[in-house]
């Protein structure tokens, strides 16, 4: 089949990812056809064909361009200066980005079961790649005696879950508003490895 | 239809439940059928209903017997002393208990959404009360001045997505030992909230 040209396929295939993400995220990768997807989309099954191979490489694009984006989004971001101040950045940064998105995270964590063995390395690589991040800071932070780290790949992978479960809780208009969530998260983290921010410390 | 009697339902019951969570765990509760559990005990699909009246209820069970467990676990381990005492001992009985249980954790937080509005309502009212348990301890920690926490529910939250995280990456056999894991882990969670064991402060 002829790829759609123009407009079409630049239009159509963000709303073919946006669909399967959400349908994803609300049933489930086993539970979602390939039909159910092109119906969300509002075009015929076989149409969808010219956006996507398989279901299993729509759940794996998914995964890698939220990775690739969200590691891409921190090289813009970090401050790169003291390490207690990039792990304050780090922390409302990670809760800013999936706190925008809440189904992409949801599927990062659940659909680790759905990837085809190849699929899954390439995943757990760029996965690694972000975690590496954080670690890297860790032990800039212990090496520069800002922080007490007895453990660098745990208390990484500690953060990060902290960090992520914000997603599980937390709702726009609620009591609290995001920049004293993204505040008193950073605070329990630089907390957490002994450290506080260098704006903090009393001389 | 009668139910089985004496040996025969007690037995089978609990596989009913062991195999309802390992499928459920594996492919999510959308694309697991009646058919497929009672498969996997070895039953008939029609025997499979002298067990349970259908998958949502099994579901249901399966959710509601995970967060009764895991508060009366806690009921029995409270050591009942200084908050930071409690904080370390709930941090390690957390670690403890759900990385026993990794299907149910996994099925507790990925199954929220295919939970009937009834049962939702259940199963809210249980974790929140085992949520409880944390705020309280965290509340007498701040009111003895041995914690610094700016929002006790926010605190809790983090904590238990912390701890819960656990889950996610660690495997017996590993780098490091469980008991290693779970002193890191308590030691992370005290500092995120600024206190520490009683044992380890210095007069």
């Amino acid at each position: 089949m002829a790829r759609p040209s123009g407009s079409d396929a630049g239009v159509t295939g963000p709303r073919v990812r946006d669909a399967a993400e959400r349908l994803f995220a609300a049933h489930g990768y086993a539970a979602v056809s390939m039909r159910a997807i092109a119906a969300e989309v509002g075009i015929g099954a076989g149409a969808l064909y010219h956006y996507t191979p398989d279901k299993q490489t729509l759940l794996f694009q998914l995964m890698r361009a939220h990775l690739e984006e969200v590691i891409a989004a921190w090289a813009e971001t970090d401050p790169k200066g003291a390490p207690a101040d990039r792990l304050d950045a780090f922390a409302r940064f990670h809760i800013q980005f999936h706190l925008d998105r809440p189904e992409a995270v949801f599927i990062a964590y659940m659909e680790l079961r759905a990837l085809e063995p190849d699929n899954f390395a390439v995943i757990e690589t760029l996965r690694r790649r972000y975690e590496a991040i954080l670690r890297d800071i860790l032990a800039a932070g212990v090496a520069a005696g800002e922080m007490q780290v007895a453990d660098v790949p745990l208390a990484a992978n500690a953060l990060i879950a902290m960090l992520t479960g914000v997603t599980t809780w937390y709702r726009e208009g609620g009591r609290l508003e995001r920049g004293e969530v993204e505040t008193l998260y950073a605070q329990m983290a630089l907390g957490a490895v002994g450290a506080q921010k260098s704006s903090a410390k009393t001389f």
